[in-house]
């Protein structure tokens, strides 16, 4: 038997918390509706930092150092037959300095069916994007992430407008029902300018595995020069211990960068260690400019709970002669310094 | 007897959906603001779209084909006695790139009275906006929308600030006691610059009949000239078929536009057909320029819930030697040439 | 016994309101994290005014007489052991044209503990502006507000970008614990350029007595020339009135305002009048300049309810020979002109 009972009353409207999701259903009426709901969620995440590169120190209030601070709503309405429609709104917040109000995260609307897969149209992440993001012990967040240095050229995503996400996109996902192959494919229309995509990915997760290849194109300028990425990645848990491995591939014209990834997290109680390794090599055929830059990092994370962190995390990148890699946020770096990067943050999700 | 349950837990804060809105109400206290709330809305509506504006073609992924995207909170107070107080805050929000961030489809705070009717402060919809929004097979969405030859000239809603919405507006709305009369009124500041607006409507809905009529005058230059709008529609409803007519004129100075609308629908269980027909004569008599255009448009949708629609439209604007009516979105098109659209998508709200 | 029943389905999603937040428990399972929610919150109030400074006057559609209009979302998760983390996201809304977006209100994460205080990371409020919104009548609101003459000098707040809130905070707030005594701390990062702030708040809070001060400094410029703050409030309750009283010191190299201000609040049922009186006085070491200004309000509120109201407020701000405080929104006034304003609004919160 189940009871309820009125909690506090107290100012605001209250949504039903993330640990406590609720549904009354009439046993006199066959509400049909009743799997439909709107749900809130999001992160907090903001710490300190210090970052030095080359010579020159700054000391600032950071964010996202474990994930991405956000809120959005979601929502699934069955439609009976296996079949669903489902949307998702989801945009960053800076609590730096209260920035936020688009939906640039994420913005889809979607038809799924249980044995046929998804259909999802709007702006989402790009297939490519995934093994960045899973295949990496810091994810893609904060002076340790890999994507410091991954993304597009020199870890600039701004090389393509579709390093992680496409506006305009019509996108495709495997049904989950596959015994442990995943997949999806993206097309997003240019419109008459830039930044038509078309990428996959195709992956296959099953006990303590998950291996995963992704591929994409992007004409990245009117003269239809194509900005082309390729990955490969995976991940093995060994009890406590958990693997991860990537290889990452960006080309556009002459120039062209590879990544080797390679990180790992061990989990004790309510700790985690987290360690990662990146060496990337940029080639420009053009002026036969030739060089690397690697990346070492340290973290630890305190779980106050399943939603609730704080975490430490320190990471240095070194360049060859020529290499400008850098962790974002500080001063541009001189060819071949380094770039060194410690926080120390709170992270809460909702 | 009503029977509660908890539903599956899962991450982020769930809110009770459309279909299922509930109360507990405690029996040993008398929760006397038991009655008010906060509603989460919106609609997403994405599809792909095909343009063709004289000779060019554009296909895109479009939004908004069957509704516009949006999304709001709103709440009532019952304050007893017949009064409440209420709020509406509504934004758009573009799927397509994410976009979104305001409240400026309505931002509103109103006292209301049972028998005395409705103050409602804030920016908010104009009274002549609703007879093209309601009498109107498609509303005004899509490539199929009257209002895509009817909004101000050409078309143009840009002609004056308050073609749909108005900012700092002073609306009083009749109760919905007086056996099928309804109305609006509307003041809005013009606060020393343009847009100072008084407009109203008044309507009579009973059983399968509705009609209303509403007028407008917008300040539409420190100069004084006014924007005018007149118009009156209607619809009748029998069996699976409803008709639907308007008459609407735009006036600025030397320009005027007339628009006749007819349109239908027919429903049968899940599916529904959808046409219309527009024409517009737009003169200008300090020129001498008199040119019309037509439309046509045709459309089915297919309801996979009360919440959620599969829909296609076509539509083709034709204009006479000097028009340059078209469907929004692509091109411009040359005097005289037409212009095609059509689109495919899904339009789910939540 | 606790009772259950469906509230009537209505379209978009319903979450509960303020004055019925509720949980249910499931008795057979120990739902760990129940505690959890996330509160919808916000105010929405608009009105008219009429604003004649000098010769000139406007009238216009009015925000804010009474509170800010806002939404926000926040949340507390209760970890266990006294500690919880919280937080806070919060944005202006301006429903007299729709505005809104950010979350420059305050955006906050917070890891508290019940003995030893709260760590507050983000955007938020200076330690310095809660006497000045605590110790007056109108709070920071409205043609009365004595904010329109106190902050920063003549009541300017872009002087520096920490009159009322701060980015890149890090916060420390005293626990409750403390028999009276309550206190903040604030220091926030200059990264690189103007804004670097320091300052704090003590105070005591006891039966009917409230007294507090606060003091701070921020770099502003790049120079390093400080803008430094220093108040003192406190308010003291007998029977139905309350009476406020704030000094107020803003220095910025040769510049210093001091103001003075006295206030009362008077309730009877759901009727409140306010009236404020305020003096300042501006110093320019530079130039020899040396002006006063002071303000006279008079305000009713009349309480529909806990969360709604009816609200009129008259206030006139008189100014000495080369003086120029206004209350903000209208015209300057010249030197020596006065600034009349009268408004009339609704206030709803939820």
């Amino acid at each position: 038997m189940t009871e309820t009972r009125p909690m506090k009353t107290k100012r605001g409207s209250q949504v039903l918390g993330r640990g406590l999701a609720l549904a009354v259903l009439c046993s006199s009426a066959g509400l049909a509706a009743a799997q439909s709901s709107v749900t809130i969620f999001g992160v907090m995440d903001v710490g300190v930092q210090r970052l030095s590169n080359g010579g020159k120190n700054l000391s600032l209030v950071s964010i996202d150092g474990m994930q991405t601070s956000r809120i959005g709503f979601r929502g699934t309405e069955d439609l009976g037959n296996g079949l669903s429609a489902s949307f998702h709104l989801e945009g960053a917040v800076g609590p730096d300095v209260g920035s936020g109000g688009d939906w640039r995260r994420r913005a889809t609307v979607s038809v799924s069916d249980k044995a046929a897969g998804e259909v999802r149209l709007g702006r989402d992440y790009v297939p490519t994007f995934w093994n960045i993001s899973r295949f990496n012990a810091f994810g893609t967040n904060g002076v340790g992430a890999a994507s410091n240095l991954v993304y597009g050229f020199d870890g600039a995503s701004s090389t393509a407008k579709t390093v992680i996400r496409s506006d305009n996109s019509v996108g495709y996902f495997l049904p989950s029902n596959l015994g442990g192959i995943y997949g999806q494919a993206m097309m997003a229309a240019g419109e008459g300018s830039t930044g038509k995509y078309v990428g996959g990915r195709l992956g296959y997760a099953q006990g303590s595995l998950d291996v995963a290849g992704a591929w994409s194109e992007t004409t990245n300028t009117a003269a239809g020069t194509k900005f082309k990425v390729g990955n490969l990645g995976g991940s093995y848990t060994v009890d406590a211990f958990k693997l991860l491995g990537l290889y990452h591939v960006s080309k556009q014209a002459t120039r062209e960068q590879t990544n080797w990834v390679l990180g790992g997290t061990y989990t004790q109680g309510a700790h985690v260690l987290r360690f990662s390794h990146v060496r990337s090599k940029n080639r420009d055929s053009a002026n036969g400019s030739d060089y690397s830059g690697k990346l070492l990092a340290l973290g630890y994370v305190y779980n106050l709970s399943k939603r609730s962190s704080i975490y430490a995390t320190t990471s240095r990148v070194q360049n060859s002669a020529t290499g400008k890699f850098l962790i974002p946020g500080g001063s541009a770096v001189l060819a071949g310094q380094s770039s060194t990067g410690t926080e120390l943050g709170i992270y809460h999700s909702f």
